[in-house]
């Protein structure tokens, strides 16, 4: 019975449609089949809804997304997803074997620390007027060193011909890159992989133009 | 036989005294009691030799660490860390229970996407003139984000009584923290966790100020 009453309260994903970080964790609902709810919290209304004292009982460190899920509130969007995957059904985004899910983390860790946070709202605004190169560079610096680890790694996707972790860093990444005018077409096997991944229906549904809070005219 | 032989290679730690990635990795190797060979890749010595051809073979992203176990080289400091700590016996370095592996892991995400990457050495290269204040910036806005969490979080360690990757990755941001003047005593979580680490051998003999590449004047 208790099961059953935990089953049936969704999931709330507090993000923002543009959000990189939201991004991947509506892939990973996706691809697990699982229904949630979405609250936007709109990073630039209003000076940015993320600083409010209501949002900050949420995620201390002021960003989207936070999500909460089996009576917690989780955030850090590696840490949800993988909450996601240890206990939920569903494909695993996540492989089996050790090396594999070595690979996995390490191209997921390059884009969550290695580009994401050099390039995001929070730090761009603080970098100011030289923003555009500051974000190219960024970018063009984490695609330089995972275009060559991609060719290695991957089959159909970014590690082997499975859907993992890796591949929902990446497509929200390439998103970020062709916004900030990154020539993508440099880096053949990140511009395969996305491609391929951009058909498929949990990548498609959780697209930022198909959101609750998209502006109509960046809507899809 | 074969498994006797992967037994003897010892892994190869690439890395730097000063690093905080690199430290992270060391403490992971000393918890779990595993032998390993150190080799110094200096950061500053001949405008940084984390950018030989050599070295971007193995770690394309030209950061330290780098580590070669298993017949395979690995990076990203939080990947290397959960391959140890999936194929190594030992002390486990993530809880079983999925919401404090959560926890666990938004801890090391808060430090390893949140902080460090916005405070390491090529980016305030990049920062320039403003480097001390935009540093400072990046870890009291980190900080202030983390000591709540911990108050929640903490037992003895970040995550209840068990030292984990978030204490691994807490003790070297501390360690920049005060390389950057910050007052860690606003932190008071923060600090009590840190100094309780400290004590600890695995933490001691990690330290960098007592690697083989540490200078003279900052050997302890």
């Amino acid at each position: 019975m208790r099961l059953t009453l935990v089953c049936l309260v969704k999931p709330v994903l507090h993000g923002y449609f543009r959000s990189s970080c939201s991004w991947r964790v509506r892939i990973a609902f996706a691809l697990k089949g699982i229904e949630y709810n979405q609250v936007a919290v709109n990073l630039i209304k209003d000076g940015g809804q993320q600083f409010t004292e209501q949002y900050k009982t949420l995620n201390p460190m002021q960003q989207v997304p936070a999500v909460e899920i089996d009576g917690t509130t989780l955030f850090q969007s590696l840490a949800v997803i993988q909450y996601i995957d240890e206990t939920r059904p569903g494909p695993r985004l996540l492989p089996v074997d050790p090396k594999a899910r070595a690979q996995v983390r390490m191209i997921s860790d390059l884009v969550a620390s290695g580009i994401q946070p050099l390039q995001n709202l929070y730090v761009l605004q603080k970098i100011g007027a030289e923003k555009l190169p500051w974000a190219q560079h960024f970018i063009n610096r984490g695609f330089q060193a995972l275009e060559p680890i991609l060719k290695q790694t991957s089959g159909k996707y970014c590690v082997g011909d499975e859907i993992s972790m890796a591949d929902i860093c990446l497509v929200p990444q390439v998103y970020n890159a062709q916004r900030y005018n990154v020539d993508v077409s440099q880096y053949p096997t990140i511009q395969r992989i996305n491609e391929t991944l951009l058909e498929i229906e949990a990548f498609k549904r959780s697209h930022p133009s198909r959101q609750p809070d998209t502006p109509a005219d960046l809507s899809a």
